[in-house]
């Protein structure tokens, strides 16, 4: 049986690793300020799709990795800000032929990680998982699920350890599906990741900047526009890069985000409870491609860096 | 002698309408709320170039234009956004053979307002008057003027009125001068409001978007990179209208906005105080001038238009 860790256990860490752990895999959890609530009352998630605890007695709960037991499989759900912990956690939680499932958002992601440990854990492939849910902590150690769930995780063929570490996703995925958790693999990871920063491009930055939800923005015809130019423009950038989005997932993205109910991206209540922005992965990385075929997204880019700057040095 | 009317007797209003009437002009001017405080106190400048006070008895101040008799010159210091009325006010103050100059901001406004009075003052010609002034209201009919204070008039040779009427404007720039205000004017009223849009479109935007004073975004690396980019875009799409803002025009600017003490522009206070924005004439009208080539002053106004719209709603 794999073994499963977790790492950074909020909203989707306690998601995906509870549905896990509900259904009788092993999997092994770090906690950091919510550990002492995790040991007292379990970890306790009310979901749409059927609500579930897992009881303190039987919930691998750590507040330190070294007590922790390697694994085959790592789910890593920390914001993207704090991924230079992961060069001193990976190798106390990581098998040498492991993999590392990083449940972020942004671009070249997993280079960055993979670089991290490349002397540490040569072995090891370094996975984008891209989560398509609406959850969100609402106590410690307590999870809101409210809408979707399902999981990508996917990889790219040219990446240095993507033969021998193939066969243990493709597991990952499977064990998810019978946890149920919809979940499936794909080798294409440049092609998720720009497809899912069509969304996060706009929605996640001009929330923040216009302090607004998903509704009102769709809603004004001068913001609609704006979010569709920002979007084609990320598609534009993308096709730059050699990655094939196509146009028609603009329309799509659209037409999803009407359907949803209003909503606040994570950036958004990162911004409101003055916590660092995932600037890099979800901007700069990607304005890195082909900065010329993206001024908009630009300009959301140097806005939020503006008031994340000014934030940063009144706290 | 020239008579002078002053339309919307506000900070330029009165700075300028002062001057004139404190060096022995004969100015009338209309007041809205502000009236009864004119009639019982004055008017009072407290002024980096001298103070001076035009007392009850020697202030002609109108709460109606019916009452004003009909001047040689207009000076219209209202809002862009309450331009509309001019079309009943303008007939009621101005000669038939006299001038209107709009001390505004923006693109396009004389066309607007010459369109307004075609039909009723058809031999009227409808300068733009670019003001350079730090000037605020402090209480009712009571002025400070900070710093600067020039005034530059402007028309368009191509102006259907312009050959009768560029003597009054050149004799306005003189009585200016007499009444000490720096004046002179110009026959390239389009190069003046592109000029003055190079500034007013960062900052105006930025300001009341990012609520951030004109400081602060010229001390951030990536505010200043996107005031920049900004203008480079207001001169691009002036050149395509056949306008030559000269390129250095832009460090000009930047240099001249470093050297001003932290400023917020009319627009931030406007939005600060639940106004109406001034976005037809500065953003607007230039954007349809060439909108591929200014894809960030359309983010702004994109923007600025929406939190424009919910500011109106929650009114």
């Amino acid at each position: 049986m794999l073994s499963f860790a977790v790492i950074g256990t909020g909203a989707l860490g306690a998601y995906f690793g509870g549905r896990l752990a509900a259904a009788g895999n092993d999997v092994h959890f770090l906690f950091h300020s919510e550990y002492a609530a995790a040991c007292s009352h379990g970890l306790s998630v009310h979901s749409v799709k059927g609500d579930f605890c897992i009881p303190p007695d039987a919930l691998n709960a750590y507040d330190n990795p070294s007590r922790m037991p390697k694994c085959d499989v790592v789910l890593v759900t920390l914001k993207t800000t704090a991924n230079d912990i992961l060069r001193d956690i990976l190798p106390q939680v990581t098998k040498p032929d492991g993999i590392v499932v990083l449940i972020q958002n942004g671009l070249n992601v997993e280079r960055h990680v993979q670089s991290l440990i490349a002397s540490s854990l040569p072995s090891v492939l370094v996975c984008g998982g891209m989560a398509f849910i609406c959850a969100y902590r609402v106590a410690p150690a307590v999870v809101n699920h409210d809408d979707y769930g399902t999981l990508t995780i996917a990889a790219e063929p040219s990446s240095p350890n993507f033969a021998h570490c193939v066969t243990l996703a493709e597991q990952t995925c499977q064990a998810l599906s019978d946890s149920g958790v919809e979940a499936s693999f794909s080798d294409q990871l440049l092609l998720k990741r720009w497809e899912k920063l069509v969304w996060n491009i706009p929605y996640n930055g001009l929330c923040s900047l216009l302090n607004a939800d998903t509704g009102a923005l769709q809603a004004n015809p001068d913001t609609r526009a704006l979010v569709r130019d920002l979007m084609t423009e990320v598609v534009n950038a993308a096709h730059a890069g050699g990655v094939g989005v196509r146009d028609e997932f603009i329309d799509r993205m659209l037409s999803f985000t009407d359907s949803m109910r209003p909503y606040l991206p994570s950036m958004t209540l990162d911004f409101r409870a003055h916590r660092p922005l995932e600037l890099e992965y979800i901007y700069r990385q990607p304005l890195l491609t082909a900065p010329a075929l993206m001024p908009k997204v630009q300009f959301l880019y140097q806005s939020l860096a503006f008031v994340s700057e000014r934030d940063r040095v009144s706290r």
